[in-house]
């Protein structure tokens, strides 16, 4: 056995079995122990992004771990974007990133850099294995790492000569790395914060991470029955479950005014999971906060802690427990809309046509910002979204998640400008037959930006400015890029070919795009 | 005038008057002062490998570095694979990053990360503007450290306030930054290596850095004539004048055993803005360094020392200076070949059609071995490697050298696996009308893994292995990419086909794409 078999090995055994891949030489041992040993699922990215992206949409899914395999300094660089979004996703991820062997690296080969300082920024632990026979106990570590609450980025770095230098066969296994739980809240939190919500003063329920799930949700729901608290979600949210017999919480809006509306009526907004909402971005004179100045926060529990028990916490002291949770919603199908593209029509489009279970993951950027308000009624559904702003998540995101549920459809809602920045993710959906269909919304521009440059303060664009913000010189065809890596397509021109084009997209067993021309 | 005006002015008073972008919300300041300043020409693209290694194209070709304007920590990261390549080559970029106003990082909005972390590893230089009055004298600084010899990375990073905050309209210029003379070789060291020249021991003159250009290459020549000594290039070339009218001076071979049977002759290896030659990668109980072990290793001047000038005082000091350059080549265009696609024959057509004074730049990876021993005596051209390995490096560094030189024909050789790295460049080609030409060769694998896999001594790829080093499933239909993005395109299936799609190309005024299928 060498050191790449024994990682092989020490991951199966850890449950981590999955490996997104974009490998290099550094990284043909590993590659080379999948032939002799089964059960790890390797995925190919064309791309480092789409091969991050996806350990992220499987983790959402999953609650466990995947690996990714990437090579040296430059391949990790190139998942670093969407490291940045599991991140803050608090994803559980264990990248393995090969290395030079121990004694090339002092000779400054070209693909030489500090890889430790590339994983950094976007890992929350990060090593470098000392020798083959170390495999075992560090990725035991790596694991352990990934998978402390709420989930981590644990990079592993695996030098050339610790994956090809022998490990003795008899090497005991150390057995799996320990499983931390959840801490609970603060008891004299939760006190204080029943005392709120007993107080009658205005309160709101902010919920993130995995109290945005169908069990947490319906807390919150009963515990607002008996209190007439309010519910909401965090914008950046890693996970919401929507739709039919889920208890519908608004997300907070992107648009810091409209945020700050939201916001506005509280006197107390309690945080469990979240945290205390700022804009995305800065505005010149306005304010970063979002609540009101004279709110109070109430920190009850981080995103690590036991979401779920905290609330059945509160909802017993309460006497919610047995209630039936304020807002939950019954399936009403809308109808399908005709006529020309719009916005409101394609959301209507997409709500009636999301099918039972589906993960829907968001990247719309603009083109999606009607669709919550149209989905409380849709069939049930997840909702994932773009926790970090990294653009290119979308369809990594769904290719992770396709892996992680075969037995659900997946459909990616994707500007056309976030689109292109791993539009590499296409050829692993095809390679992979996953159940994915993706919507490309083509208003040709990067629409967000044409908005944000009012927001800023920059007036209107100009001509020059909008050469930066247009997309339309030359057009993208995304039909003739999803074919060209072997996904079907269609595009859709207005209402009525849109619900179909979905509709046949949503019906097949595989990977479909669907180009909505706006 | 606000701070991002102010950026925009000194830039082009620093002479830097091109910017590649990928911009977001935090960088519309610098997009909006683009509509009120002329003179720096923009150039999109859709994603962030696309920009810097433009960026690293541009300063190859002009000497002169261009900016970029990336999006936050993780735009900077989608650039930071082919900054690798940028600083391993000793380009001169100027990036410029958007952070959050100073007064939001605090709050750990999504798109918060360590910018100057990220930025480390890939950079020489970094620096975090503090307010917008500040700003001239941050970019001078950029621009002076991205100038000094040889040519280094600089990333400034811009604090949206600083963007936006005002800079008084009297402010005054304090002038453009100093150009660093490059420094002289160490006299002492001259002396001893025209000592060595003049011993009749086998002697190499190891070619790197501005010394690959053609008045080093002939000055080398002429000490070559005198002395009978050899001259080559190192493998990791940023840029090498080839072709008729050129001492043709072998790369050192990418394949460690070629590299050192061919190092093997010499007693003595003068380094000339080249580093004692090592394998890109390790391989298992063979020599990481490629010269013979009693080789005498000069390091007569360093990359950022004056080349030119160096083998100016070796010819002077040897009586070469009027001498004839030995291994300089006459034109002699080789016949077109027929019959199938092999790599020899593909070689042949690509030397046989390159058009005088072409920018070739080569990510062909397996591909265009055949290349070198071919191109000696075709019509006069540039020939840019990737320096630091990165994949990803070939179609963005060929939108900069057209940008550097609208009057040049480029031509890419691009591996198909390497080309969906960083495929969106086809669009900027489009969108700017580049008189680019880009060659795939499409052989549907990573064909250097394969062979790098038994290096390794991994033996041969099994099913699962070759799951990982195989794109044949499904094929990617590279004409049809580039019609997707605006490109015109065609296949070339023998070698008869690819004469013709290879002169359609190059006779085109814009870009056009030519897949060779393998």
């Amino acid at each position: 056995m060498n050191g790449a078999e024994s990682l092989v090995r020490t991951l199966l055994d850890e449950q981590v079995e999955v490996c997104f891949s974009n490998p290099g030489t550094s990284e043909m041992h590993f590659v080379a122990a999948l032939d002799r040993i089964e059960g790890m699922r390797c995925v190919l990215g064309l791309f480092e992004g789409v091969v991050t992206g996806a350990a992220d949409g499987y983790w959402r899914i999953a609650q466990r771990p995947a690996s990714t395999l990437l090579h040296l300094g430059p391949g990790l660089a190139n998942g670093l974007a969407n490291l940045h979004n599991a991140k803050k996703a608090h994803s559980g991820i264990v990248n393995v990133v090969g290395e030079h062997a121990t004694a090339h690296v002092a000779l400054d080969a070209p693909l030489t850099s500090d890889i430790e300082g590339v994983a950094r920024p976007m890992s929350n632990w990060v090593h470098t294995i000392g020798s083959s026979v170390g495999v075992q106990a560090a990725a035991r570590a790596a694991v352990q790492a990934a998978t402390t609450p709420p989930g981590r980025i644990a990079t592993l770095v695996l030098p050339a000569d610790c994956a090809w230098n022998t490990v003795p066969a008899d090497q005991p296994s150390t057995g799996r790395s320990t499983r931390l739980v959840r801490p609970p809240a603060d008891a004299a939190l939760i006190d204080a914060t029943v005392g709120l919500l007993r107080s009658g003063e205005a309160t709101l329920l902010l919920l993130g991470g995995v109290a945005c799930r169908e069990a947490g949700l319906a807390m919150a729901g009963r515990i607002a029955e008996v209190t007439g608290c309010q519910v909401m979600v965090e914008f950046p949210v890693a996970l919401v479950q929507r739709g039919a017999g889920r208890v519908n919480a608004a997300r907070i809006p992107y648009v810091p005014e409209a945020a700050m509306a939201a916001l506005k009526p509280y006197r107390n907004i309690v945080l469990i999971g979240s945290t205390d909402p700022v804009s995305f971005f800065a505005y010149p004179g306005k304010p970063g906060r979002q609540a009101p100045a004279g709110a109070r926060i109430v920190p009850l529990a981080d995103v690590g802690q036991d979401l779920l028990g905290t609330l059945e916490a509160l909802a017993d002291a309460l006497g919610a427990r047995d209630k039936t949770p304020k807002g939950r919603t019954a399936l009403s199908r809308l109808a399908l809309p005709e006529g020309p593209m719009t916005l409101e029509g394609l959301g209507q489009v997409v709500a009636a046509l999301i099918p039972e279970n589906a993960i829907v993951v968001d990247e719309s950027v603009t083109g999606g910002r009607a669709l919550g308000a149209l989905t409380a009624t849709a069939a049930p559904h997840d909702f994932l979204t773009s926790t970090g702003g990294a653009i290119g998540f979308g369809m990594p995101t769904a290719i992770g998640a396709a892996i992680a549920a075969p037995d659900r459809k997946v459909l990616v809602l994707e500007g056309d400008g976030s689109a292109m920045y791993t539009i590499q993710s296409l050829w692993t959906m095809a390679r992979e037959g996953l159940d994915i269909t993706v919507l490309v919304f083509a208003n040709r521009a990067y629409r967000i930006l044409q908005g944000e440059f009012a927001g800023v303060g920059a007036g209107t664009p100009g001509p020059r400015a909008n050469h930066m913000l247009m997309l339309d010189n030359p057009s993208l065809d995304f039909v003739g890029l999803a074919r060209s890596m072997g996904v079907e397509a269609g595009r859709a021109t207005d209402l009525g070919s849109l619900a179909r084009e979905l509709a046949r997209g949503l019906a097949s067993k595989g990977p479909y795009l669907v180009e909505a021309v706006l």
